[in-house]
């Protein structure tokens, strides 16, 4: 992958701004979306990135999204919400969902909040992370806006790669912040591989028959495996009900492909939970207790040929603090495509400052 | 595995009632111990059921264990308790902190409640049901007892096979019911190759040296394989730290491994979360389509000789519809454990009505 670009988090907020601006947000919330999508660059999320500002734009023309949402609580209670997203773009929903869990949190302890017609929101660390600001502890699900898992020994696409984030704080170390999803890959990193015309492992999707699946071209004739075999199953078939059945948000069946439709809305539904340590015991020292933690993590016995144990985030920690150096990198397929954009838009591309 | 006796589950109540008011637990603790311990083995739970009576019992002799705990909410506030189980049996510690759990989300919507100084409390499932009974959706988490799992590209034993557990209610279908270790397989799996003489399939262990162990009599000499590899180490990692960390009990180095010391108490911790659907919508609404989403994924087509969909939970359920019928089965080697164990304290052995 060459990036020939880099850009500051800055400018690339701006670019985001000026793009959702003229394709019809209200200012504030291109605002939102420039400093949540670029928040996404910094800690690593390409694949959550401004590689999705032209398909997001695609369902902005197709009607598949609300761009004058109102985007408001229909339940609550002193340790939950629900909110209604009113089809507008998951970051404006999620964002709003979270701010206000930690309000409740910051009362009751600990609060939950759900939303029901949202939309894709961007890498679900984004939202467990807010909470690191409070002191605080935040956990993500979502439904993925693709079906390519099938319920364990079947073939019906019935599943997303349905994401958990959970970011705890720590005193002198990075925060552990875990973004997974419950399949062994996640399609973005096939589409990856496809991309670079590059194999897959052994391990990432099979075909209808249960052979491996390698090569990328032909992902639309497989599946993706669930980690741990029928425990992948059972994770994503969970996180799915929590963060989409219960807010009566789309699941299995009702799930709308969104790369495909740009005209459906997808009743996308999310989930961010809020937990304040300092309700449990002193923060500080549960902070001290996490850096120590970490530290016997770190310094665990290595197998051979091992270099260093990673602990969850740390590597993306790294590169937020090595992209605020020296900006973040743009691969050139993407500034090629970014820059057709802003020619299209009529705002200054990338490149320019 | 040939299990010449079956018992109903009322007399298998008695007779963990009995042995544990004999062992010096107060006699309502007793009863709890026995409601308990015999629901374990009604769901199919044996590796966390009457199994473990005379690992408990040595671990009462040995000091380990308080048996006059002064189990007590320690932090409170509207949607979180942390309980002190005061070094009491987890079952006790974790029915009083489900049973305030539920008390709570009926208030707030969502509640969490944390144990320190707690036990081994059997199965994680054994929690996250408690909730179904009032229409609510249960969550558990738990520190295991002892670290078999090294973080990823580690050797040192760090972290233990941390469940997560998860029961959500449905209408006519039964309840979705996930129990899942982090590791591909439990230690409890691997002793029990081990007593049959059997070898264990490729990806439940590797050697210290990263190349498969098969063989079970060997397990000591490797390590549990997380599910999904890294993924895995970051579920245990982030479950003990919500679990463990967070209410102050051991996780990492601190874990006592309860199989090798009777006399240490252990801190263990657990969570338990709470959450009222009705509070998100229409309660009826929500059982019904936990139903459809059920049917979808066991009317799905199905891979070349797969006889059948399973969701998560419903081969356990199952196993207590047979089990209520037929009675608990008790495989001939545990029976004559027991047996051993009702001559020692002088109680009326299983056999016998």
């Amino acid at each position: 992958m060459t990036a020939s670009l880099r850009v500051s988090q800055k400018r690339l907020e701006k670019f985001i701004y000026e793009a959702f601006l003229k394709t019809g947000l209200p200012e504030s919330d291109a605002q939102t979306m420039g400093l949540l999508m670029a928040e996404a660059e910094l800690q690593g999320s390409d694949g959550h990135g401004v590689i999705r500002m032209v398909p997001y734009i695609t369902r902005f023309k197709g009607g598949g999204v609300n761009l004058q949402p109102n985007i408001r609580v229909v339940k609550e209670k002193a340790a939950m919400a629900l909110i209604d997203g009113d089809n507008g773009m998951g970051h404006l929903v999620m964002k709003k969902a979270t701010e206000l869990a930690i309000q409740k949190a910051k009362v009751a302890g600990v609060a939950w909040v759900g939303s029901v017609h949202s939309n894709h929101a961007g890498p679900a660390s984004l939202y467990a992370r807010m909470p690191l600001a409070h002191d605080m502890i935040g956990l993500y699900f979502a439904v993925g806006n693709a079906n390519h898992l099938p319920p364990w020994g079947g073939l019906s696409m019935l599943l997303s790669t349905n994401p958990i984030a959970c970011a705890i704080p720590a005193l002198h170390e990075a925060p552990v912040i875990l973004d997974m999803a419950t399949t062994v890959t996640s399609y973005g990193k096939v589409k990856a591989k496809r991309q670079r015309g590059e194999m897959m492992p052994e391990g990432w999707m099979i075909h209808r028959d249960g052979t491996p699946l390698l090569d990328p071209s032909k992902a639309d004739e497989g599946m993706l495996l669930p980690i741990g075999g029928y425990k992948g199953y059972g994770l994503a078939l969970i996180i799915g009900m929590l963060a989409g059945t219960l807010n009566g948000a789309a699941m299995g069946n009702a799930v709308v492909d969104f790369n495909q439709d740009s005209s459906s809305p997808t009743n996308t539904g999310q989930a961010i939970m809020v937990i304040d340590p300092d309700a449990f015991g002193d923060i500080h020292e549960f902070k001290k207790n996490m850096d120590t933690l970490i530290q016997e993590m770190r310094n665990s016995e290595r197998m051979p040929g091992v270099d260093r144990i990673w602990l969850p985030g740390e590597q993306s920690h790294q590169k937020r603090n090595d992209y605020m150096r020296e900006g973040i990198p743009i691969p050139d397929a993407l500034a090629q495509q970014l820059h057709g954009l802003a020619l299209e838009l009529g705002i200054a591309p990338l490149a320019s400052n």
